[in-house]
């Protein structure tokens, strides 16, 4: 088994064996092959908004509950050293794990995502996703 | 403080001062502060040549034995519907995290990540990279 899989199984085995009564937070990394990871990158109208930034971060919070995310990340810019292949440009990032695709399209549908589609919209210039199907 | 780094600061600014009422425990996923998020996209030179892209698969799959690498996804373009805004031209991606920004910089100087780069890119036309922290 290798490495990359058995990290997988173990992290499964934990969990059958219910010896981990936790919550999605405490799971290192998704364990479900075929995973849909979902990436977004938002630059803003107005970069130096403050008001506009908070709005953004506030409507992608509320995308959290959506039934089909199972994991989710709000993120800035890190300060890595700056490289010529790194886009540190973008405001806000959001990063979602869905277990398959049928969980990506309800996201996609859901009252809370056109919720936050109609409301923050507005806000950005530019999106820029990125769809992977993990291995 | 150049533009960039004031809108780093501000974001940084609002969490502290607890502007967001976001918990760490509310957000589904790791819950270190401050983790680094590191999103590599991959487009290689000769697109169709299932060898180079093994290849790649093979080196990518190498840096998870890198220690400050705590979550690790190798992935493809998923089939989600086409749309403007999402770019599925890359022929691989490589998503890791990391507890902190020392982290990150271990793993860019890790003789398993400069063998890597020693023996892959050569493989590679474009590589487009994304490090975000986390809030």
């Amino acid at each position: 088994m290798k490495l990359h899989n058995r990290r997988k199984f173990m992290t499964r085995a934990m969990l059958a064996s219910g010896g981990l009564a936790m919550t999605r937070a405490a799971i290192a990394g998704p364990a479900k092959k075929g995973q849909v990871i979902h990436h977004v990158f938002f630059w803003l109208k107005n970069p130096d908004s403050k008001e506009d930034l908070q709005k953004l971060l506030d409507g992608l919070k509320s995308l959290e509950k959506i039934e089909s995310v199972k994991q989710y990340h709000i993120g800035v810019p890190a300060p890595t050293d700056p490289r010529p292949v790194i886009d540190s440009s973008y405001a806000v990032s959001a990063l979602s794990f869905f277990d398959d695709l049928a969980g990506q399209n309800a996201y996609q549908v859901h009252p809370l995502h056109k919720k936050f589609v109609e409301t923050c919209s507005p806000l950005w210039k530019k999106i820029q996703v990125y769809d992977s199907a993990d291995l």
